[in-house]
């Protein structure tokens, strides 16, 4: 709210110093900062940009293997949140890094993870005893306590952006984690049984969604890539969002995964977009193309130039616009699903 | 997990402060902290003797007017989050004072509330155009985004629990609110509306809910008593619980409000209870009787005394034991259906 | 479709002919009779004067016993329909009577059953376990497939009303049916167990539906009478319904059974309603007061007076208006539910 | 139920003339044909074979136009029930022939329909503007009221299975339609719009349902075909089903239409499989391959030599076994949705 905080006496001061001692607090010393006219977020709009950040992370290649860190990844941290290893207050976000030869051993958790293959492909992640292998601009879900564990059995190193809701479950005080005593769990499948028998709006006779999350647990690039460009051979862009599909979990409908949506998107050359803002921070990786994107209002502006393999945030209730010089294609995620599941979520198309 | 943190040599720490200056960091040095075996939360168990906090509370009636303070409310901080203004990490709990004569004034917010009175009578809550006389042991909800306004029109000091998922809200920096230019909205509907359309299993012809919040605002203790005491005559009690009800949506067969579970629940006279924990931190107000509850475990194990309009906090993943003097209602909030909705709530009634 | 029949030539009544032999019949000469404009049902408006069933249901408790029987029950067979055992297309209803001293034996089937009470009380119906004693105008439900019986431990004859999803059950050749061995099935909840459990909108904690149908087996007329004198003496009535209300189920907010609807509604004295229509076919139970209803359009229209324990049947899509001489208290049950679950339903509020 | 009728007395049957004059009948006297210890259909095992239809379908062709037939179908009429115009109690099939250059002009009906192509290609069917050209082993849907049109511009005859829930919307009274002034509707989507935009697992941002039917409205038989084969290649068959899908909604996770359960199966040469049944009475028809169907028990057994392009019904709780010659795909569908929706469905694999 904007009350402003009532005036301080010096009976109030004691007041509050006595109440203190019993573990209480006045809330109208706090109100206005906790109930907000709008979303009040410490979350900065920020770009990493992979010039700067890969030779970091082949760098990290040299310093650590990825069974001595266990999963070899950069945090991209906020900068208006910085120690808290999140990318908006609800996400998390890193660049992990596989060098030929590697494993990242196997283990699960209660907390959901989404890799998105940035560059090299030949590596594989392992999910529930089917592997599949990782090409640039794959969507790859380990969903919330399955076994997973990645290698890389190519020559080349392979790095992704992985996206998880950490913050979520350490908000939740939800976490449990376990690890298998071998690196690398058993393949029990052959590679593409997920994909026949859940991704061609077909699913076996008698089939019962057993989880929240999409029983398909990869989303290749070779045909998200052909929709965005077969709708933009055939349909007009959305004024804000150019051509924007979402990942869906074919067998509910819903999201992909409970705590995120996934996006992806196509903006052709020289797309100009009107301004758009939504309640949940969206992490963006840039997957073909380059522009900029204008984030904020008034002094709070800011401009973000970017290329390929760049990765962004646009925080809670920011407006963005986005101008593409070339096609360019955008992987996003958000916490899209729980502000929905809990009635909280908003949007607005007008000129913010 | 728990692999312990990989060496530190120089080499690493000076990577470490230039990637610092990307906003990048490793996560291999954060993991542990991040994935945990089981939830390590910073809640701590902790009780606010009403004995503590009623002559505060009173105080406080003298030092500011609800109108000034807009909610006179002594937050309840969990000790081992001060500052943060929650209970849990994700509840807001808090004791609000109206006196005779005051209003608090007209707003409505994203955050959802509820309100479980504690002490006197004859205050009421307006939602939406109705208002509810609130009488001790009442449980009632302001809804995400409705106009409320508070007022006491007794000759008697009113006090109730405020719980909201203000935390909630914060998180996904999802947070709107509005104030009314005037105190005190307009009566539209005579009091009972709600109870009536929706309370007795019957809806009005072609009703469809507009939200995910129940549209029976209030649930009053006349009838929450008569059932428990219904129950404990002719059932058997549950090891761990006692009898215990959860409130619902009947328009949907949800919790009442889409983040926060609440529940009543009979301890009988001499119940020693069998311990219990699950991932949902919970805050207790309790209505009759007393007893003690222990919680947590070996060296953190905490036993707390409590009596009639006592509030206390049992932390996500903390089992709890109950044993009672005498006939013990409890009333009791938490944040079960988030965790549900994303997959992510546990329980554990085994030997913890 | 209003297309007429193709010309009938010789050639073609050859051919006709040829291919019935193969079990093939030649859709155009159906389709207008397949697929119409409007709902074409032989299903009449129609009353059952509970003068005139009264005596013959006496009759009847002289001609055979409730155990020889099984179920003394006169079904009201809509006379568009004679031999096919029901009231609509879709809905079975019958008049039960149950003398003093007798049973009618425990047994279950798939099709879902509910009971309006018309006339006497103290007898009781029996649901897996518990029985309900039954008053003028309570609502009770016998779920598909659970275990029911009935007896009448009073002094008096009590008469209710049977709806059923026989021909629905029929239609879709899903029927399956067991005795039990013994009349009577044994007691093993106290009487009021599932309204206590379930009906004051809270649930056992973790409670999770089992079945589509309400597990509050019994509504009982004291509280669904208040609650229209409530709304009445409160709120303006709608101009179709006057005040009507839907019985739910609340742990789902849906229909209080998958296959039928069931509403209550008060039409004060000297309420003229509008005209109303819907697909879903209607059997009413006149509980308290009298009037008339006017059915249909045209040369079709039928005026039917009514009083208490009177039933009538207002077929799909005939609109209908109601004249009330005194407060009227109306039950009725359709198909509504199934129409709905397929995206059938329509309902027209114009001047039909 | 099979309690044998009641004794008839002359008293009992002077009774029932005097209660037939009021629309009234004993129940007892039908009770056990109404409640079945299983299901008692009218339903018989059929088949239809191509080589004995298709010379009558080409000689509609001669005898009738399809603009004059509306739709120039041989409807396969169930002999158990001829009269009916259903191959099961529940569903309507039938053959449609459309020869090059005919129209088969625009309406629509709350009826659902599912067009299979059986022969020939390059005809069309037209849903909300967007047309779909038709290849043998194509499902197509053409959902409860949206405007739809057939045309043939190819130079040869195309012949595919109707299938429709005409029984359904006939027994709840539900049914309109309407004719498009022309014959034709206006084309105003480029092929293949929806499966660009629902079928890859993807849906447009903010996509919402706005009905229980999938918006894909084909599914090609090119990708259901690889998807069986696909998985015969890597997994194990089900014993009584083989490697059996169901199409889905992928928008809603359930069956593609709310009345209509619709699969495909693949049974490899040589497969012999188990005996199931299940209540929904199923319409098969013959993709590819031969081989036969034994249906029923005992006396009422009979075995169903079947090749390409036959078609033929097992009835509702009937057991069937498979024996092939060659790998045979079979479509199929059945009213299993509705059955779900209602508790009502149930399937045996014992040995029945």
């Amino acid at each position: 709210m904007t009350h402003g905080a009532p005036a301080q006496t010096d009976e109030r001061r004691s007041f509050y110093e006595q109440i203190d001692r019993f573990s209480m607090t006045p809330l109208w010393e706090v109100l206005d900062a906790l109930v907000t006219p709008v979303p009040a977020s410490p979350c900065l709009p920020h770009i990493w940009r992979y010039d700067d950040a890969r030779p970091h992370l082949m760098k990290s290649g040299e310093l650590i293997t990825a069974q001595e860190a266990v999963r070899r990844v950069l945090v991209l941290e906020n900068p208006g949140m910085r120690g808290d290893s999140c990318a908006t207050r609800s996400l998390y976000a890193g660049l992990q890094l596989i060098l030929p030869g590697e494993v990242a051993p196997a283990h699960r958790h209660t907390q959901s993870a989404l890799r998105f293959v940035v560059e090299g492909r030949g590596a594989y992640t392992a999910v529930d005893g089917e592997r599949r292998t990782m090409e640039p601009g794959d969507f790859i879900i380990t969903p919330s306590w399955t076994w997973h564990d990645h290698g890389n059995p190519s020559d080349e190193p392979v790095v992704w952006l992985d996206g998880l809701d950490i913050p979520v479950v350490r908000f939740l005080d939800a976490g449990f984690a376990e690890n298998l005593p071998d690196d690398t769990q058993p393949v029990s499948h052959d590679e593409g049984r997920s994909l026949t028998r859940y991704a061609n709006n077909m699913v076996p006779v008698g089939y019962e969604p057993e989880s929240l999350t999409s029983p398909i647990f990869a989303y290749p690039y070779a045909q998200s890539r052909a929709t965005l460009h077969d709708m933009a051979g055939h349909e007009n862009p959305d004024p804000a969002h150019g051509y924007k599909m979402q990942f869906i979990n074919p067998v509910t409908g819903s999201y992909a995964m409970p705590t995120m949506a996934t996006f992806m998107q196509l903006l052709p050359t020289d797309t100009h977009t009107t301004a758009y803002r939504s309640t949940d921070g969206t992490v963006y990786s840039v997957v073909e193309g380059s522009g900029e994107v204008e984030v904020g209002e008034g002094d709070g502006k800011v401009v973000m130039a970017f290329g390929p393999r760049d990765h962004f945030v646009v925080p809670s209730w920011a407006p963005s616009r986005f101008r593409t010089e070339t096609d360019t294609v955008l992987f996003s995620f958000s916490d899209r699903p729980m502000q929905k599941a809990l009635g909280l979520w908003r949007e607005d198309r007008g000129n913010a």
